[in-house]
């Protein structure tokens, strides 16, 4: 038995022990490796896996810096093992993972704010090393610090290819009968692929553990999904306990990274045969397992799951009305008191279905609705390409003009000391202001942020106190330009061009 | 006593016979005229009016051609009257009056199908004569067929000057004392005003009779606003029986010509003092007091009147939600059963009220919307200007690019044999067809109108039985081109530009 560790690792870094054990049998089920984890500030159960070739591995995100001891134990193990690592401060970028704060929002741990910019690439981690590499690129310029991705391949219109790898040993079924216009038919049968759901592929789930980890040196959450709707191999339809294993498995391998979220699936509610009874003995298992309580979401197509369970972190949403979609969002932060981010508003893109054919103008009116309503918004792009790359499912090259705005957008954000709740105001604009108390105690200057999204007025009046002086600032949301427009008190009136997607912002100052 | 009135009208003209009588007293309140219409086909009876200076006034507008008796009675008169005169066949263009036909329709008396396409000019009546001869103007080259517009003056933001002439003799308050900063106190205050109200000023109603005449003839419905909240003389603040005199003046006067629609108010539910029982009380009076049935409708600013109630014809709609405006056509239809107007859709303008600000791209849309989903949407402009003419109000000169693409919608329901109702369809498209199951007895071939709104679908796939044959035809409903595409059956594909604001239609042929 041979076992190996880093002597040091930053704190919410992966620390990680290897050992080599037992190959006979079926150890991805027949044997067991037990992490103990104590440092002066946490004590934690932690579950290795088996990785293939004789290999077991047990990960541990240490929450705090110091001295950690920790204690092996398992049927892996020819005997218990002690050992002891140091937890150094974190390195520039690492604020460890992201949680609910302040009611609807988000925090790292560290306590900085996170502010949600996602985007949707389903399945960019099981492409080509060309086209990976090709997505990096591309996040590394992009406004998202966020991506939602599969674990499993995705089958679907565009998305007729096989993955680089299966999830399981295996067979495929012959793709080569495949096309878009049965694929409707192949959803949820497996149709031939023959898969052992005991055995977990590991170079699978390797590969897909240094795309995680790659997005954490970028400080991009992995909004990982568990389970999905479009297959046709058969991953969608196992039965409970191989669901089980397979979600036990996938966290024992990733929740050592901070920047994992969990999204239990996509579209749950296609997932005809799993039935409410089964998401939540899955969501138990998936609390139980995770010892760091990533952020937990569940995403519909049609109905929304009941985003007031417990388990819930967040409500992921897809929106269910053509024409509002996040605005909607200060009504679900009401029914559901959680943060909501609109994960799926309708893509960038051409198309031909309705909701990957929106004009850049529409996405970005609906991010700042979501923003200023108090959420989130997330991004996709499907525009039709020659080569069938979009950016939707494969990631690869960002070809559209709502992603600079965003990046507007973000950067305005992100320069605030909270998320923004809104207020009150007239039928004719949005009205947003910081979402916490707290700001006021701390001597935070109260700000509103006005926005007229489609609307296009040439001026508006405002009305404060005469002993009130506001900083005002006009906003083109869409040029991406600030304009400085005074200092104001009591009534007065702010010019405006006259143009859709204008706001304004106002800071009160001493 | 002298009477004269002419020996012929046409069908649905104005007929009238005028008498001199007495003039002490109040003989708008002590006279009656009573004329009874005869002929083979109709027999009415109609109240005739006091119209200033000893002459009293009878009109009367037949329903059938041919041969006409009338008796005049009442204490107007010294003695009781006989006469008669001949009905003529309609000139070319006058088609009657408009009523609800197939459900949520309108067709002319003689059965041509009549297409709502509305505009909002409140106050352009009561403009300048020069003001008025430069609306005719626009309306001769405008796609409108109905004006929406108030007996009573109107004073609101951009409406602060004096009417041409007031409803009732008396004084108006000094209005050098009025801002738009303080409109909203001088709401339906009289603040100083004197009128009597039982003695309308006949000149102004008048004045009110040619505009609607010129509109006539121009085939333009004028969809006359008999009530309204926006008000400083007092005129919405009148006593119960002060308003019911008034009504029933202005049927009286107005009723004849076949063009008119009543409107019962404008913004009813800002008429705050008027409740639903007295409303239904002024409805009651108005269905007795109008001898040929015209159309009658009452509208909201917030909530809806009960538009199941009898006396109304259909729905005059201002959109509650500040997103989705006519999407609700259809769900209406299915409410209320009777035609749905959506007369206030929001304008096309820069002003900086909500309502009044939209793009002309948005404002098509909604039209688009409106009359795919088996309804009708109205027009109004709201651009600043110099001189302070808004199109919305005042009338004058229309600035904005939605009319041009608002006429070739209308050109292209026009050649439909019927209205259109909204089809079962995908979640991203608007499926109509033509409302009418008579339709497929008269051998009309099934047509079906896709329209994609802000979508911008590449390309779309239908799926239509072999042995029909579609001819396909792509409209660009901003750029006013249409594209044939074809002959097609079964399965095909339609090629678009991946642009917003795209339709295809299908006829089908044998």
């Amino acid at each position: 038995m041979r076992l190996t560790w880093t002597q040091s690792v930053e704190r919410w870094g992966v620390f990680e022990v290897v050992c080599s054990g037992a190959q006979e049998g079926n150890p991805f089920v027949e044997r067991e490796l037990i992490g103990e984890f104590t440092s002066d500030c946490e004590r934690k159960t932690v579950y290795g896996f088996y990785d293939g070739g004789g290999m077991y591995r047990v990960r541990f995100m240490p929450s705090f810096q110091g001295e950690y001891s920790f204690f092996l134990s398992g049927s892996a193990l020819d005997e218990e093992v002690r050992g002891s690592f140091q937890v150094l401060p974190p390195s520039e970028g690492n604020h460890g993972p992201v949680y609910v704060s302040n009611g609807c929002h988000f925090a790292y741990a560290d306590g900085t704010p996170h502010f949600s910019f996602g985007t949707t690439c389903y399945v960019w981690a099981l492409q080509s090393d060309e086209q990976i590499e090709a997505t990096f690129d591309t996040l590394k310029r992009a406004p998202f610090n966020k991506v939602r991705f599969c674990v499993l391949p995705k089958h679907y219109d565009f998305n007729l290819r096989e993955p680089r790898s299966y999830p399981f040993e295996g067979t495929p079924m012959d793709s080569s009968v495949i096309s878009s216009d049965n694929f409707f038919s192949y959803t949820g049968k497996s149709n031939g692929s023959q898969w052992d759901y005991e055995r977990p592929n590991p170079e699978h789930f390797r590969h897909l553990e240094r795309c995680i980890s790659r997005l954490m040196e970028m400080g991009i959450e992995a909004d990982i999904i568990l389970f999905h709707p479009y297959d046709r191999w058969g991953f969608s339809t196992m039965m409970p306990e191989q669901d089980a294993f397979y979600l036990n498995y996938a966290v024992r391998r990733f929740a050592a990274y901070r920047n994992v979220w969990w999204s239990m699936a996509n579209e749950y509610d296609l997932l005809t045969e799993k039935t409410t009874d089964r998401w939540e003995t899955l969501a138990d298992l998936l609390c139980a397992s995770d010892p760091y309580g990533h952020l937990r979401s569940i995403h519909n197509c049609m109905a929304f799951y009941d985003h007031t369970r417990p388990w819930i972190t967040h409500a992921s949403i897809q929106r269910q009305d053509f024409y509002r979609t996040t605005e909607y969002t200060d009504e679900w932060r009401e029914r559901y008191r959680k943060p909501i981010v609109n994960d799926e508003i309708g893509y960038e893109g051409n198309i031909p279905h309705g909701w990957g054919n929106l004009s850049p103008q529409e996405i970005v009116r609906r991010f700042w609705e979501a923003t200023l309503r108090g959420g989130y918004a997330g991004h996709g792009e499907t525009y039709l390409s020659d080569d069938g790359i979009l950016w939707w499912s494969h990631g690869g090259t960002l070809k559209g003009e709502s992603p600079a705005r965003i990046a507007f957008l973000r950067k305005l954000v992100e320069k605030l000391p909270c998320g923004l709740r809104r207020l009150p105001g007239a039928f004719d604009e949005l009205c947003a202001g910081l979402d916490s108390p707290i700001t006021m105690l701390r001597g935070v200057q109260p700000l509103r942020l006005y926005y007229y999204g489609f609307a296009r007025p040439s001026y508006r009046d405002f009305h404060f106190a005469e002993d009130e002086r506001w900083h005002v600032q006009v906003i083109d949301t869409w040029n991406m330009t600030v304009r400085d427009a005074g200092v104001h008190s009591g009534a007065f009136r702010i010019e405006l061009p006259g143009r859709e997607y204008m706001a304004i912002r106002l800071d009160r100052i001493e």
